[in-house]
């Protein structure tokens, strides 16, 4: 078929993880808006959830079509557990082995469909191996925040026969966490180094401008900043109770706390969490999370004494709709986990930052929250333990708008609003560039 | 996934030919227009042409995928004769049964799509089996008229033991011209039997309604007419030298003489309409058709001293813009083979019809058409040759308006036309109400 095509068909292939399916899915619609065809691949449990989000569109129909890929079902893993999203945090591993083992799926599938181009996330990268031996250029997105990444890259680079050798050993059973990190280590390195001289991220020079050159200089690839990418608030469900409530209440006033869908927190966490909310005296809405299956109930995890739903508090189990927390008016500070699509949401509506940062890329996106001057860290005692006191004093340090902190995230948000869909038209003209 | 969503998608597969793309395509870009993702399955080579027609849609991106179906290839059959445009004839039969060996690439690509709904066609019984095994209704779009099929509709079930066997036969080497037209009529009844309860054709009762009917309580099926369903003329290619041409002639002075991409004349037949023409005194644009790779000018099969162009008339060998001229203000007739998608335009553009069948369906299409009194036919002589003084009186009758052909045909063009696409909106619904 020619090339040269007004609607070119473009694949895009994102991890099982919500973090991952959301960037990818916001830049399949900027991709559809711009007449791009767009087929989107992945497990028939997370195209459930798309699939409403899409039914949901203001906009005219857009042409992404969600294509299934399925992988091994096993009772250890049924088809419910193809997604990070209430995954037992036993089984990621085990997701990510499984995953490797359906590239054969992959072939037959783009064989079937033959995009003229294809775009995958971190832990395919056989993706861009299978694509290149058919001549589609594939090009990798990487969702998570480069200042991380380019700190590892420089490490893993210098081990990378090592590395090699690893990720051969993905299926093997008994593999210990450390061997473990070192494979995904080892896979998103891969995926980075296949991608056809261009990586994209889901940043923007604003934020991570020097890690970006950096990265860019290290690795001999274009780095191209596409963010941010972070869903409209409209394609979330409402919550009327939420949202009435955070009506009465004034200007600033509140504290949304949330650790994303996969951070669980421990029951001593979560009162230390609850005392120091206490001691601030500020308003708050606090999601809690369990994992799938897990029939606790709040009551159970908060501490004796601390309501569920207060004058100055609610406790939510589970899901809630972040976008238009974060957009309400007196939202005033974030207690984040500081996954990165909740920061880039969080700047984007203009919310400062109280960081209580877990593992993987947590930390340094924290830490790059305060270098920026977006926000705070709550920190830790040396054992690695939340303290009340210091949850306190951090939301208070962003609350009392301690360096003008407040001040900094408008002027963030400001300059990326100016910016529009540039980095998206750019990337539109490239893609078309490529395929000519 | 959940089957009431919003953007259902819908997989049409029409069989190789121009005049079964054709519809087929009409009716994607309309179920687009409502919301239906259409996958629209065929072989490359057909692809590529409806990919630049596509690509001059003025309407805006219409969610329409294009999916590869590939043909197993071989010297005798190779990509470019994965059509039956071009075709040399005797591989006509060749390309029938190559298609029917590929129905195991047809299971992959449904199982890798996994579209709701299935529209297919007369050649391929196999995917209403291959889609009833997974549970995914398809029904059939048969896309001549309907007054031929239900004539044969009765003498083919009442062998249809006979016929069931003679389909596996398809692959046999050694069956004659009898043996494989049993073959063929086996599979379109098959084709149209597992149909899910409906089928659809591409006609309106306002030309079909007795047959329509009739076919109806026969087959105990829904017969939903969806027609006319033909091209915009916008989608074609301009000539300008044609339009230009029929610019400089009064309203309603010219024929139009076209046998369609796939009927070739003999020089004896070419002689015959040539005289004819000339006898007549109209005006007239013939296109002349070759099979592929012959290289046969236009001059070499024109009579002595009959022009390739002149004042009265352009004889073109290969492709014109066949609705653009019918729907021209100077065309008054049409000398047609009478394939049914020729019939449904000039109808649709008001152009009365003077008929030249040959074979399959076009003897009953013509017929029909003297019987609707929307033209005449071309008589032949006792041989089944083609006459001169036949053809200049078969193109007087029309255009001295004998029994008042051209208001009945204007008539019919109008109720057409004040229909609107009911009829399709009508199918819209009838399919989301089978997914509910």
């Amino acid at each position: 078929m020619e090339k040269d095509q007004k609607f070119p068909t473009v694949l895009l292939f994102p991890w099982l993880a919500q973090g991952h399916v959301t960037p990818y899915l916001v830049l399949a619609k900027k991709l559809a808006q711009r007449n791009f065809h767009i087929y989107f691949l992945s497990t028939p449990i997370i195209l459930e959830s798309i699939e409403k989000t899409l039914a949901k569109q203001p906009s005219s129909n857009l042409c992404i079509q969600l294509v299934e890929f399925h992988l091994p079902s096993s009772p250890k893993l049924p088809p419910h557990y193809h997604t990070t999203n209430g995954l037992p945090p036993h089984l990621n591993f085990t997701l990510i082995q499984t995953f490797q083992m359906a590239s054969s799926k992959f072939s037959t599938i783009v064989d079937t469909l033959n995009p003229n181009f294809i775009i995958y996330d971190s832990f395919q990268p056989w993706v861009a191996t299978i694509a290149s031996s058919r001549n589609i250029p594939a090009i990798h997105l990487y969702t998570s925040g480069i200042a991380t990444f380019s700190k590892f890259y420089h490490i893993l680079q210098e081990n990378i026969r090592e590395i090699n050798c690893d990720i051969n050993e993905i299926a093997a059973q008994d593999l210990d966490e450390i061997d473990r990190q070192k494979v995904l280590g080892g896979i998103a390195l891969k995926a980075f180094e296949q991608s056809n001289d261009i990586v994209l991220v889901n940043s923007c020079k604003e934020i991570e401008g020097k890690f970006i050159d950096h990265l860019s200089q290290l690795s001999k690839k274009e780095i191209i900043p596409i963010g941010p990418l972070i869903r409209d608030a409209i394609d979330e469900e409402e919550d009327l109770e939420i949202i009435q409530w955070l009506d009465k209440k004034d200007e600033s006033s509140c504290v949304f706390v949330s650790f994303g869908s996969e951070y669980f927190l421990s029951k001593k966490d979560i009162e230390e969490i609850a005392k120091g909310l206490e001691l601030t005296l500020v308003n708050y809405i606090w999601t809690i999370t369990f994992p799938a299956g897990v029939t606790t109930t709040i009551e159970e995890v908060l501490p004796q004494g601390f309501h569920e739903k207060s004058e100055k508090g609610m406790v939510v189990k589970g899901w809630v709709p972040q976008a238009r927390i974060l957009g309400h008016f007196s939202i005033g500070g974030f207690v984040t986990h500081c996954g990165w699509n909740s920061l880039l949401e969080s700047i984007c509506f203009g919310v400062p930052i109280i960081a209580l940062p877990k593992h993987l890329d947590q930390p340094t996106n924290a830490r790059l929250m305060e270098e920026l001057g977006l926000g705070f860290e709550i920190l830790k005692d040396e054992n690695g333990e939340i303290k009340r006191e210091e949850v306190a004093r951090g939301i208070r340090k962003v609350m009392e708008n301690i360096g003008e902190v407040k001040n900094n995230v408008r002027e963030m948000k400001e300059k990326i609003r100016m910016k529009g869909e540039k980095a998206i038209d750019h990337l539109a003209k490239k893609i078309k560039a490529i395929l000519k």
